[in-house]
């Protein structure tokens, strides 16, 4: 298999940070964000050398409630730019589409006429022919595409290899290796980025890494992918994600050597965001109950409830999740 | 350079596991823990298959006032005992002794009279040459022997290849690659460890590896290098430890295969006794002011100053820390 790209001193024109924090971040308060908070994060984020930045769900209308939830679940048009205008800066803007939960055909516009840059598609596996449907429809309509395929750490090689083959074969610009679980300990994650990388050799196409961090690994995963390649890096404002959350931009600016990256605006964000919203109550980030349902390689739903119960018997919950295994 | 021993799924045989958490948690509560704690501990790492417990330093009491520190900075052979009788279970002790800060001369009896089983020499780079002077004294004793170079980020290879090639004509038992500053990168760290175990090949000696968590790799970097071939793993339980704090027990016990490991009981230990020390006000843990020191390769004392001061004004000091840099 290849080996690792760069060094640590070098500087990668391929790498590409997306700013998720108020997608992902947007499952741990409804998508509650206030129109301040998203515009400053905006702007932030330009200043910071952020390459994309994505607002949230085009998810569908007629499956969900729009009064039940904070309005980046559906990025309307109009709600886009009220916060980026044309968006004049050099940021990209992305948001995902959910396969099997959106109404793609009706609700995305061509992007001549869209402040929208990006549409990321996430699936699982076995809907990979799915999302194929959407993301060529999203290529017609003029937008740079992602796959995310969830939930890699429970899918057979066999499968994974043939998603990748289709995939390979489609209009996609990235795919996504999404490690939904926090499972993936740093030699898995490399051993699968090198499996993408390999998949999607001589076609052009870049390989993405999405990490949680019930296993306090997603900044080390993140690295490591990247070494070996990987250039679409995921990550949040203070790893701000569902559950235990995810890669944290901080540490991901303070590590990679680009000058176009910048620490300080981000900081100033966060004292002045992202400790209030702390203090308002919004809850995520590593903690024990994540870090099991990480080594057992399950979906991280047990340990929110755990979590929004205000627990603290972990050695309990420990033996039950072991039960019900 | 050499490859990765073992894989994911298997058991090491050579793999030992040592608690930390007096020692080097005891820097975080000036080593007041009860002896309830204390005890409770051993008994808790005695069934988690644990191979040695540290139990603080052997600080001399002509450096240092018994009166201002708790108990298990000195380690007297009495308060050992008084917690593990005459230790008749299959964990070892270990205890810390500081080079230049200990006097190990006249505070050290033959093994064969004492509970402790294994003596960590710290050193920095330049005190080589002393630490050895004390490692045969031990040797000589009876005792196990552990050379912990600490700082070794802001070491030359040179200086460090000397030291190693000093270390391995010692009687040294193991030699520690130490990140006192958490600014390695797991590249850095398994570059590192790769040389540490070429240094000591064909000697028998083994080498060991005690991480921080400034950027959220101590664990991370804790399995990394063991993937290489270190085989003498320090953690603590909750990470507990000076600033950021340490590779967190409980992430190791979750990781390792080898059934001798078990996790349930260290959870109940978390439960009683790990979260009433932190509500009662003893921090330490990963936060940005630790990032930017880490990341910056220094000492993260300005760090554990500003925590002191729970100050949030994070830009302003990462704009001081640059200026002072």
């Amino acid at each position: 298999m290849a080996g690792r790209k760069g060094n640590l001193m070098g500087v990668r024109d391929d790498i590409k940070l997306l700013d998720a924090t108020i997608r992902d971040g947007g499952l741990c308060n409804n998508f509650e964000f206030t129109d301040e908070f998203v515009t400053e994060l905006y702007k932030t984020n330009v200043k910071s050398g952020i390459d994309y930045m994505e607002f949230g769900y085009k998810a569908s209308r007629n499956m969900f409630n729009e009064s039940e939830f904070g309005k980046w679940k559906f990025c309307k048009e109009e709600d886009l730019r009220a916060i980026v205008g044309d968006n004049l800066s050099d940021m990209k803007i992305a948001v995902m589409a959910d396969v099997g939960r959106c109404d793609y055909r009706t609700d995305f516009i061509p992007k001549s006429e869209s402040v929208i840059d990006m549409v990321r598609v996430a699936c699982y596996i076995h809907q990979i022919p799915a999302a194929i449907e959407m993301i060529e429809h999203f290529h017609t309509l003029g937008y740079e595409t992602t796959c995310n395929i969830m939930a890699v750490s429970q899918v057979s090689t066999e499968q994974l290899t043939q998603a990748l083959e289709m995939l390979s074969q489609s209009s996609v610009d990235v795919i996504y290796l999404v490690d939904s679980y926090g499972s993936l300990y740093p030699e898995n994650a490399s051993e699968l980025a090198r499996m993408y990388i390999k998949a999607v050799e001589g076609t052009g196409k870049q390989i993405g890494f999405h990490a949680h961090n019930n296993q306090n690994l997603a900044f080390a995963n993140t690295i490591e992918t990247m070494s070996y390649g990987v250039s679409y890096l995921d990550a949040t404002v203070q790893a701000m994600g569902r559950g235990a959350g995810n890669c944290a931009m901080e540490l991901l600016l303070g590590f990679l050597k680009n000058p176009k990256y910048n620490l300080y605006y981000l900081l100033k964000f966060i004292e002045k965001y992202m400790l209030p919203l702390k203090e308002q109550g919004v809850v995520w980030g590593y903690d024990l109950q994540y870090m099991f349902t990480g080594m057992l390689n399950r979906h991280p739903r047990e340990a929110i409830e755990y979590t929004n119960q205000h627990r603290n018997d972990f050695s309990e919950f420990y033996k039950i999740l072991l039960e019900n295994y």
